[in-house]
């Protein structure tokens, strides 16, 4: 039997829980000092504090902290992992003063990216992408959402599904896939919204659902992309094929995105940049996690989501990178965690919870990870950190020192344990 | 005769000059692609495109870049490296509303440090300095500028000196050393600000000048700190005694500080965030240096300095990390460089002259290194990126691959060469 001890920790510090944390609860952080945590066959099953129970320990491997921080594993519930083409030039473009348009027209955007990653074989998606998760495992993640979305088209969408799949099938990281076919509208259709709307509803979903290449169903609800009416007819026929539905809500423009993720029963909403006081009323009401992905608004110089807001009316703030090629090249979910205390006026402990438990929650994994506690998956971080400010504070470096996966050490720093 | 060639550069990208480059020269890179450079004994001694020359290449050790992009080493040009403790506590009190004045008044703030680094011995300020100096290394950094100014009295101002001058000697870095005695009033001369600036025009900075100990004099200029007058009094004491002027202007409130840089002929002047108009053109005429501070306008949620206006007018603009413990605990140079496009709108060619040329220029080391070309310092970084926007673009991952300092092979990522 596999048994992991993970001893001589200076502090514990986890929310504790089987779903998201809303309100109050939100920055309620459990703080164990001089703890210890035993795996066994990759479940934590058992906590403590002091000496470890030599009894229950006994047969253990030895991991030794060195009376460092540690959380649990950090959860990335929204990147678009998987597509071809990087987009640099855009930045350079927009600098010269290039127009977005401009850049549109002479073939940029989110439309040069479904043509990279269109071109690109399957093997070639899959080695890019796992290079990014192994990256992310490095500084501290150890769960990730990964869309579909850059096909647009059945083989295209499904490449990417596939490339989803096999990921989490071979790589530590936990992947949770959402297929996001209503992420634009396909150049060839462009004259035809209805005939894209009914590949989507009546072709792809269904075969989603069938070969069961997702668990979640996505829609980008924006001015200019899905209407809200268009967005509820996406989710519900995903609801009947057995998918979870996500949005994509308030990006830019507010047009009923939140509003609806509260009607459908949406398990997160994604952005919120621009979310009313109904959508906040809505998802608050809805139990929907909210997924604010504040390393965009950075990059984009956009405003920043009311998670602050958010938290206080009750709604679960979940965060996330949204790593992609286009509106965020950055995976490293340590950013994320400064930008959500110096952004979004968020506390550390409001932080912590937002990129562990209700992010595990948004992909509807909050029985299996998120926390650091009996029956869960012993899926730890140990910190170049004494606590959890210094994380918020220490922008700039990978304090990330060791990485757990099930009871499994998948990444140590050079020298660091 | 030791001897390096680096071989197979997919791009080299580096100003050229042994002087800062300003105004349109600012943005003005040379690119060799299929390039290869020559090391001996720590110079650049050629650089070609295509084939090495066997000849002038004979005997020496090769190193391949694999395709990657090649820069100069990056230079940051103002930190403040040495200090005792951190101030994590203060960012989740200000998050709880606690103001700057009374976080003061439960002894935080700079004062704090100072009690930190006075308590800390020349041992242990030295191993955390060197540490830090090892993550920039590994980061792309090759040369450093550390201040002083956390001591505040002789002994522990000639302690942070005297470890400044010892990583300096003993590190694979370059690290140009500045006294900032007049970083703030320490607590004893609260009422006897006269007294103070006896002690450091008197006493401290003929001492510095005395024992080698720094070849800069940098004030803080600022309302509520040293005023422009006192200022003046500071760098003119420490022109007589032989140490070049910077400055610290325009942080906060403009009191002059920037046209007091032009006045007395600064080598440089820091941060400039509310640098006004007669500052620009101060600075321009005097050819000094704007060093830039973006990561500290991001972590305070302050206003960016204006460095897209100073190139335009012809100051020649260099970008630093400000590394330190309260207003800016990053020493990524790397996020600098994407604040640089992202907040200053400069170019990501500007932006490399920026951390490499003009960051010499403002530690009077343009002549020895911030370029790649014969007779410079073989200092280069090979990057995980096939071109400039590249980096300025991918934000949140270390992507130095190698790091090369006077041609020896300093840092690699794991299996990166």
């Amino acid at each position: 039997m596999k048994k992991l001890l993970i001893r001589n920790i200076g502090m514990l510090a986890t929310p504790l829980g089987r779903a998201a944390h809303r309100g109050a609860e939100q920055g309620n952080i459990e703080l164990l000092r001089n703890a210890w945590v035993l795996v066994e066959e990759g479940i934590v099953t058992a906590v403590g504090a002091g000496v470890p129970d030599g009894m229950i320990c006994a047969g253990a491997s030895e991991l030794d902290a060195g009376g460092r921080l540690v959380t649990p594993g950090l959860v990335d519930a929204h990147t678009h992992l998987v597509f071809g083409g990087w987009r640099q030039n855009e930045l350079a473009l927009k600098l010269r003063g290039v127009s977005y348009l401009e850049i549109l027209e002479r073939g940029g955007g989110i439309l040069s990216t479904v043509r990279a990653t269109r071109q690109a074989g399957e093997q070639a998606l899959y080695e890019r992408a796992r290079a990014a998760l192994d990256e992310m495992l490095s500084m501290g993640v150890t769960t990730v959402e990964a869309k579909s979305g850059y096909g647009l088209d059945w083989p295209n969408e499904r490449k990417q599904l596939q490339v989803i799949r096999s990921l989490g099938a071979n790589h530590a990281m936990d992947v949770a896939a959402t297929f996001l076919g209503a992420h634009a509208l396909p150049a060839e259709y462009k004259n035809d919204r209805e005939g894209y709307l009914r590949l989507l509803c009546e072709e792809m979903i269904p075969a989603v659902a069938r070969e069961g290449l997702a668990q979640f169903c996505d829609v980008f609800c924006e001015k200019g992309v899905f209407s809200k009416e268009e967005s509820r007819r996406v989710l519900e026929t995903g609801k009947r094929c057995g998918l979870i539905p996500k949005i994509h809500a308030d990006e830019i423009e507010s047009i009923g995105g939140s509003q609806l993720a509260g009607e459908v029963g949406a398990i997160s909403a994604e952005h919120l940049i621009v979310c009313p006081q109904e959508g906040i009323a809505a998802m608050a009401k809805a139990g929907t996690v909210a997924c604010c992905l504040p390393a965009t608004s950075f990059y984009l110089g956009a405003a920043y989501a009311p998670a602050r807001a958010m938290v206080d009316a009750g709604v679960p703030v979940a965060m996330a990178s949204d790593f992609n090629p286009g509106s965020c090249p950055s995976l490293n979910l340590q950013l994320v965690m400064n930008l959500g205390c110096l952004k979004y006026r968020l506390t550390p402990e409001e932080v912590l919870t937002a990129v562990t438990l209700n992010g595990a929650a948004a992909i509807d994994m909050a029985g299996q990870i998120g926390s650091v506690e009996v029956g869960k998956q012993g899926d730890l971080v140990i910190w170049d950190a004494p606590d959890l400010n210094y994380i918020c504070y220490r922008m700039g470096s990978n304090l990330a020192a060791a990485v757990i996966k099930r009871g499994a050490v998948v990444y140590a720093r050079r020298s660091a344990i």
